[in-house]
């Protein structure tokens, strides 16, 4: 069929048919409901509705906008790289490699005139170093933590994850919202009460 | 949890866990790789992406960022009113109602203060008469089309649509892009002649 197409619209769209394997990625924590485990799909929607709806909590000025298109594109790589769990740190270790590699295949399939306006989103995104990326990478954090609060733990105890980790590894949401920090704080804190997260 | 935070933020959390519920919402399409139905929540995703990566595509001036956070919310009423296929005629006539009262319940949920924000985004999908709403409608039509062509028609077959209802139900295409609209057609012919979907 896309023979027929101009070379930068066949492009595009062979791009955005590779990207429909995003929703074959699947990660540890489970969608509310506790009745399977999310992709990272269904997770990059969530991501953006979230950034449009808290976007009144950065406490940088950040055009949304700019946050939305990144959390769109920001997980693309797992379809080569797969979802790196959080608190996996051996995979940890060799996710930036993993990710560079794939990046590459995936987005210099794209026409020349796209890596400025698609890829330079991961980029940023990778980078962290504008008000736009770390909000973005707020949202990313409080989002599972906001999942796994809901189903009661069920992904801390399966496990064994401590509230110390917790902390520690969702302390980025402060670098972008003190609101959403003291959010997640609260639920860390509540998770521990309940006896869903070890102290 | 939430009776510690100020109530606007407490609203917008629980309107966000309330928004997972779309990823339980089960479209009569496959993923690209035939293993398993769409949910709206991934097919959300697919369509803000694929509005990211088209946008040089609309005929007429968009604001991109419109389009993709109108389709970020375009869906979440399904959550109430549950997706209504493109080709069922009955589940169409009900649709309206259906949808209005789901976006009642929904967004009235959220503080004053986002209703213009989020609940209008919806208002103006629906009402599809500026530039935006019409690319978003575009977008809306083209990627089951794609989808349904990668898995050689397999939607149509199993419900015996032919290609007439197919080339009317996607014509809206030609209301924002000339070049989108040329990609549909190219995809309906091509189905015809590989007899995937009956003339």
């Amino acid at each position: 069929m896309t023979e027929s197409l101009d070379d930068a619209l066949a492009q595009r769209l062979d791009f955005l048919l590779d990207a429909d394997a995003l929703k074959t990625v699947v990660r540890r924590n489970a969608i509310r409901d506790g009745s399977r485990r999310e992709n990272s799909a269904e997770h990059s929607w969530h991501l953006a509705l979230m950034a449009l709806v808290l976007a009144p909590y950065s406490d940088e000025q950040v055009e949304i906008h700019d946050v939305i298109a990144m959390l769109l594109v920001h997980d693309l790589v797992e379809i080569d790289a797969d979802d790196t769990f959080a608190y996996d740190d051996d995979a940890r270790e060799t996710k930036p490699r993993r990710e560079e590699a794939a990046a590459s295949r995936l987005y210099d399939r794209l026409p020349d005139i796209d890596r400025d306006r698609v890829r330079r989103l991961w980029d940023d995104y990778e980078r962290n170093d504008t008000p736009a990326a770390r909000f973005a990478h707020a949202i990313d954090h409080l989002q599972p933590l906001l999942l796994n609060y809901a189903n009661q733990g069920a992904l801390w105890r399966e496990h064994g994850i401590v509230a110390s980790r917790v902390r520690t590894r969702n302390e980025t949401i402060a670098n972008a919202s003190v609101a959403l920090w003291d959010v997640a704080q609260a639920l860390i804190d509540d998770a521990v009460e309940m006896g869903w997260l070890a102290e």
